[in-house]
């Protein structure tokens, strides 16, 4: 079974690997008080023109979400997110466990705009019971979106510009954040998103790394003892220079850009195959991640060979399904899929 | 200026203030262990037709939802309610600060049905990433609606056997209850309401009290240490026979259904008298709250005399908005209402 | 049986009760918006000698404490108390409910020093492990305390100064407020503590109201956005006059005072009646609360005729008891008590 | 720089590190459902002689701490604790955010007994206020404690004995639970702990792995759901596949076992040295912390050459600190220390 079910299915980029066993019986402090950090962290400052930023490693996504959310907002605000956001669909409620409501709205593409921002925000300013609702206090985006769609430089000004002028908070949560930046429809590079938000994570679970998120904090009202909420919500990993060495590595040369690209690549080869075989696309994905909408017998005789998400179904004939390349993925592999698509 | 702003502008009725000064300089147990609390709890007991029910007094309606989901869920389960139910939209958020996500389901009128929540049930069990996602664990519903709509006896056991067979607990948010026990549009009891739910709360805010709310917990399961969890939530009255008085007063002679007649009557007159005069209802409600659809003109012109709320607007000429009667609602100024919507 | 066991046995004071029914059709805004709130609010802003300050009407005691810890602290934070502070002991856990541990010091008799909380400040800062523990970031004391003690001039303005100079508040429960400042050993005045606290309450609940707890925020920074958290806490009742009424009752020509000075002057003569018996006191107290140490066959023959409260064994013959005196308490029956005693 | 700080500072046994390259490019699913968190689910099982139980791999903790402790309480429950626990010091009131107490019982040397946990649960039901208190549902302990103390078979008994008799759980926190079962002064095996806890979990961040924890739970009632609590509290590892391969590896050939003998036997030769060198012991562990009390200037000379926890001061000359070794020691390092020891 060849497996386009998501981008965790491998371990990690073998430099990582390599550079773990070396380093493996050095003593270090822990914590993320090690020298691999501090190199991990210069990197990813240097990379975001943003010298002053804050950077922290997480273990994962989810607490790298509920940590960050929780800390910018008061007990009675909540998050502005799509409705197809990851902290309002795939979290387990993680948000709503620290007491704040995540405010969905409506998304075709699992994008929002500035202009919905503003509405929902005066919507609750002019209500005259707005005290018996809760208070908007931060936007959250995620780039890519779970829909594999991107946000262009413009729209991210806009909704930065919004959320300053309302003053709520902008946070990008780019658990595949490489994907996003690598793609050939982006115009957005890392400084522009240091630049357009108050605090967004570099996604190294599906970019590479064992596990990892990489949290950049811009904004210097959410620096302040962001150890202590890590710690607090279980996030503090006790060899933090695990995080380090991997986050190293990956910023090391531009090795998390170049990992990122091939998938992207890899995935615009299935998309053109999709289309000349007449799918058609749930959402139009320039990302790691491709949605074809295909009849149901072909999905059942690649199911036979290859491992793939369910979307949704469209009608009795057609479903949308999900294949994800990742750094991970062989050309091979896709070459084979390609085949196999064009022979259904 | 008259007030049909909501149904909460005046004291109490005037028999439970009598009783509070009469009683006013025995000396009593605190905390709802004196013999008032015991009486009146006996009285709901018995007007429910549920001996063995416990009951608890409240002081307000938020507190009463909250301290009654938080106390039914486990932490990754949520609540499912219409999106336009109370716990949704005006509790700042009050579910969510004890960590339990509301499922919002859509709804046009204020109800929910038994198929919606079968499917949203079914829809969570049947995903592959379901331990990703908020499990169902009760249903909300409030009866009347926050539109002033019923559910019927057949709709109330529809709901009920869906949530028996699903495992899942019904709650029935009552804090209009007394009008819509006497709509004469119901076909529901007090003892229909106590079969078919797992919990529930009588009103008595905005039925005739100065404030409280009593809950009636019908499933053992629910039961257990719940004065703790009223305590822990801020909602154990140090005086708690006021509570106790409160109740006394209502659930005798009837008192209770008396006068929440007298309200439901009179909004039946501001009705017909809305029909006749050809304006639209936002909701076919046959409750103490009446929804009609007024041109802008007309709205501003009953302001100036009358105090109602904005619901929404419906266009540029036209919007909804609510009047509502109450326990303490003087019929002349219906008459004088009516007259001057004829007027108009 | 005549109580002594709390001082919140009778209902309110009849001028109260008064109020409440002379206004009682009268129709307001909901939610602590009406002239009534409007009214005792700037009663109590004067009498605090603090116009800008912001006060807020809350139905109980444990509701204000957790809404106003909760709303001061971030999430890794935690509250400085004596250990025998109330939400220490007799809240059912209602601040960690809300995410905050207690930061429990030593107390013999219910109150904490400057130099305590600096050390244990300190002591925080200066582990090397610091961001694994809990910071502390409020001081909460009661005046008077659980014990009947009372903080003199001296050692508040040590607690201020030293608060200010960590960067922590200061909060004082003043559940029993009245009892405290009319205590013939008192040297504070409301004015002093509206001068040396962040925030604190002047409790109702104990001292003649139906219910209540008028909190009054001094520090510009804890006022922002309050109501949202009373909403959120289940604590903004909806016919909110009925605290404005009691509260402006209780602050028109000092009845408050008056009425809490001869709870004292009571209290005052029972012990008096202790200690010419010859009973020892468990604390020293010039407030309400009286702990005398009583042979166990004295405590049994009372009981007979009086209800008073167990506080603690001392040994085998002899046990701590609580007898409270309140704005309600009769004189006829403290001097029947005190017969009682002197024929023991 | 030699390290004795803490059991972390290296990474893992070669052996992990090994399988994590020969596996690496495996695509296997997501979360704990691969074929290697099989694989060592069964492995554990077996070891703890107990088949029927489940077993979870967490990355920390903390993570694993407070997750359980808030699975298995109602929100007005608090977890017992010696006050020297980690949960009720060291995690920066992790368990409070979930809205817990810690119930601190006072301890001596990291331990409790049946027979303080007995008497707290009788004083809280025996309180006439119990409902306004915290109850105690769960008791937690650690093995080894965080002062290197062990519970020997008798004294686990009783507290199960106990907890099973008063309904409370019992929680075992083994973060350093090899060091525990390989003392030549324990006479606990694992089988021993599985049968006599609720729940417990086998560190493995401190025992040879990169991170991880693997929770056991043997009780049913406390298994339902548990991997949507993982996925709340961030616990669940997208590649989860790595927490499986290292404790696979651990529980093969008993490795697990084998290399916290390691840090025993070295642990017990430093013991040796100190006391041979009149040094008296802050505790009197025999697992892979040790607490010598030492002249400060023999601290300071130490410190030159040597990295060491300092623990607590005795008086002005001597101080106590902390001396961990573990799987990674080397030898030649504690021999180093030991000649230097004697030298000074």
């Amino acid at each position: 079974m060849i497996q386009f079910q998501c981008d965790y299915t491998e371990g990690a980029h073998p430099s990582i690997l390599k550079k773990l066993e070396k380093t493996n019986f050095e003593q270090t402090a822990g914590y993320g008080n090690d020298s691999y950090c501090e190199s991990a962290r210069n990197k990813i400052k240097k990379a975001c023109g943003c010298e002053e930023a804050d950077v922290h490693f997480l273990v994962g996504g989810t607490q790298a979400n509920f940590t960050v959310i929780s800390s910018a907002l008061r007990s009675y605000q909540g998050v502005i997110a799509a409705q197809t956001g990851h902290i309002n669909v795939h979290e387990t409620g993680a948000v709503e466990a620290t007491g704040h409501k995540v405010l969905a709205l409506p998304s075709g593409d699992g994008k929002i705009t500035a202009e919905q921002v503003r509405k929902f925000y005066e919507l609750h300013w002019s209500d005259a019971d707005h005290e018996h609702m809760v208070q908007p206090g931060m936007v959250y985006i995620s780039h890519p979106t779970e829909n594999g769609t991107l946000y262009s430089r413009k729209e991210l000004q806009a909704l930065k510009n919004t959320c300053t002028g309302l003053g709520l908070f902008l946070f990008l949560d780019g658990a595949r954040m490489g994907y996003g930046l690598m793609s050939e429809a982006s115009d957005v590079s890392l400084e522009d998103i240091a630049e357009l938000t108050d605090v967004f994570y570099i996604g190294g679970t599906k970019v590479g790394a064992l596990f990892g998120e990489a949290v950049v904090i811009t904004n210097p009202t959410l620096r302040k003892d962001f150890r202590y909420l890590i710690k607090q919500h279980g996030g503090m990993l006790a060899k933090g220079r695990l995080l380090g060495i991997q986050f190293d590595t990956l910023f090391e040369d531009g090795l998390y850009f170049e990992i990122a690209k091939h998938a992207d690549d890899l995935a615009m080869k299935l998309k053109a195959a999709f289309l000349k075989k007449g799918y058609k696309l749930r959402y139009d994905s320039y990302t790691n991640q491709q949605f074809p909408i295909m009849p149901v017998e072909h999905i059942e005789k690649l199911k036979e060979k290859y491992s793939f998400a369910f979307w949704e179904a469209v009608d009795k004939e057609y479903s949308a399904v999900r294949f994800c390349t990742s750094w991970a993925t062989k050309e091979e592999a896709v070459e084979e899929l390609i085949r196999d698509i064009e022979a259904l």
